[in-house]
């Protein structure tokens, strides 16, 4: 019996060279499934420069606009690193030229927008996926397993998340994600969206019913964010906290506590090691006879990857691509919907900082 | 040169046979400062067979009454272990009988108690001190020099802590912590004094300005608290936040975040090694190239220690009254201070839950 084919790779052009598109080229091109055929810049001395500097296979062409990528007929699907203010325009316009989009975060100024490009999207048929690596790390379907136990977590009870950063006084001043013009959402969207995933998915995606950010938030002179807190109730008295900074240092944390268990892992958003992801595990934790100490001790689970949470996240979604492309399959809807339950929680955050931290009903 | 004779024993007395009696009179023998000469019950018995069974002295006496405790003039000392209702009543009994107090914690239900009890012990020179155990593990003190790091940790910028513990229906039916007649406060006094008292000592025992209870708290039928979480901002824009619950399985995390540092702890309330107790310690944290992990990795920090926490408690407590008993030192006021700060909070917690969840302004 001859071996099944090897599937034909999905031919990536990307719009822009920002600096995370050198961690995700790479992804590219480490993924079995996928190349990269275009890159587009303002300026093609710039792409090209980016193209050799990164790698790219010889026959990768470099253009002097974003369009001229969307515009060439062998790209079939972008992704798209551009700041979060210019994600409207070229993400519907790219979907718009038929190609599936791997979209940067935060996707999104607002769900409003986000439902513009995913109607697009839909559309035609084409494939999204938001650009959060960590949910593609083996780690986190071994962690939801254990979130999914009765006997060892049960019922969930609370999490909470940090996600922070110090980039210093340089990137303070100067970074797109200081801009209100560019980033208007600062460390909510860069930062905090992250921690908002991270409950989303502890939640099995269920909603909170009220979102109520923490005083007080911190501000840069043109009133971006700069750090935030907030508070998600869900239903069943689920309570969840999340902080999120460009002032403290880098930390990427998750706990997510149940009646039986917990779990904590300390790098969830970017694995301290490549090809291994640890998590911390207690389950049905007792105090010892005089409460001295606990048993059992909680357990350290170490869980290998052959690839890059990065590269995992390509192949996922050009696995998906292919199977639009050659199989005529629809489009996985999983991953639009957590993309814009993360936007309305991301925007609920931001509208109870707007309103001098009221509590904001969530509704999908 | 002649060595230093030993110093006298403190002689204590202990007032109820609750089980945390047990852990504490085992500190008791093992500090070698301090003994126990009395125990008392309602029930004579009770007393004899407490003492029996945790290795009293064969001096020990036996009470069946608190009351001959605090008139035996033998007894320098009292621990108090009484539910909390009871706590007004005996402390300031005690100090009126010239016992220095050391008194379990929830010290009181509310801060006007606790002044009361505090009036009592000052107006006599008493030392009191509240039994938080893990004050005193050197790695409280080894925590505390790198949050005073500026070049490893830096400027505060938030605190996150967890105790919760889950000991099953019998617990929850039975226990009087699930009496509003003798804890009202239930899991914010027996658990969340303990996040308090972490938040107050990462903000060197500064107040906060606000502190919020999140929605929602669980009660049982009674009304009493079964879990509950704040948030408490400080001045600088410091934002802590809490769990604390009955309901959930056993975890004790403290997490102080920093503009340069981070530090975290998982077994800060009991270490889950008597001998030894680790801290982790993220400090000056990068992306590492390509954001592919970070630089430095976290660093683990083991603290021996001879004697269990509980010991070094009751050994720095018997320092204290020694040497007013022998020297004639005046009190250490910290003690009364960061416990009269911990019910404040306490009690600003419990009047947000009261009230609405509406934030709540702490003066002292």
């Amino acid at each position: 019996m001859a071996a099944e084919p090897p599937p034909t790779p999905v031919r990536f052009g990307i719009i822009g060279c920002a600096n995370i598109a050198r961690k995700v080229s790479r992804a590219i091109l480490l993924s079995p499934n996928s190349t990269i055929v275009a890159i587009g810049s303002r300026s093609i001395e710039k792409a090209a420069a980016f193209a050799k500097d990164n790698g790219f296979p010889a026959s990768a062409k470099a253009y002097g606009s974003y369009d001229a990528v969307l515009d060439d007929p062998e790209v079939d699907a972008v992704y798209v690193p551009l700041p979060t203010s210019l994600h409207l325009h070229w993400a519907v316009l790219a979907a718009r030229k038929r190609k599936h989009v791997l979209l940067e975060k935060p996707v999104a100024l607002n769900v409003g927008e986000l439902d513009e490009i995913l109607a697009a999207c839909e559309s035609s048929g084409l494939q999204y996926m938001d650009a959060t690596m960590w949910m593609h790390h083996p780690r986190t379907a071994e962690m939801k397993a254990f979130l999914s136990d009765p006997q060892r977590f049960g019922q969930l009870k609370a999490v909470h998340s940090i996600f922070s950063y110090n980039s210093g006084p340089e990137f303070l001043k100067n970074d797109i994600r200081l801009k209100p013009d560019l980033d208007a959402l600062g460390a909510l969207g860069d930062a905090g969206w992250y921690c908002i995933r991270a409950i989303l998915w502890a939640n099995d995606y269920q909603l909170p019913k009220t979102v109520t950010a923490l005083k007080d938030a911190e501000f840069n002179e043109a009133g971006v964010i700069l750090s935030c807190g907030a508070s998600l109730l869900f239903h069943d008295g689920i309570l969840a906290t999340f902080y999120c900074s460009f002032l403290s240092n880098l930390t990427m944390e998750v706990s997510v506590l149940g009646a039986n268990g917990y779990l904590r892992v300390h790098d969830f958003i970017i694995p301290f090691q490549e090809n291994v992801g640890p998590f911390y595990v207690h389950a049905n934790t007792k105090f010892a006879q005089l409460s001295i100490g606990i048993e059992p001790e909680p357990t350290e689970h170490l869980v290998t990857t052959d690839l890059p949470q990065e590269a995992l996240m390509v192949k996922e979604f050009s696995s998906l691509v292919g199977k639009i492309k050659e199989n005529g399959l629809g489009t996985e809807t999983k991953w639009p919907t957590i993309s814009r339950k993360t936007q309305l929680v991301v925007d609920a955050v931001k509208t109870s900082i707007d309103k001098g931290f009221e509590p904001i009903e969530v509704a999908y």
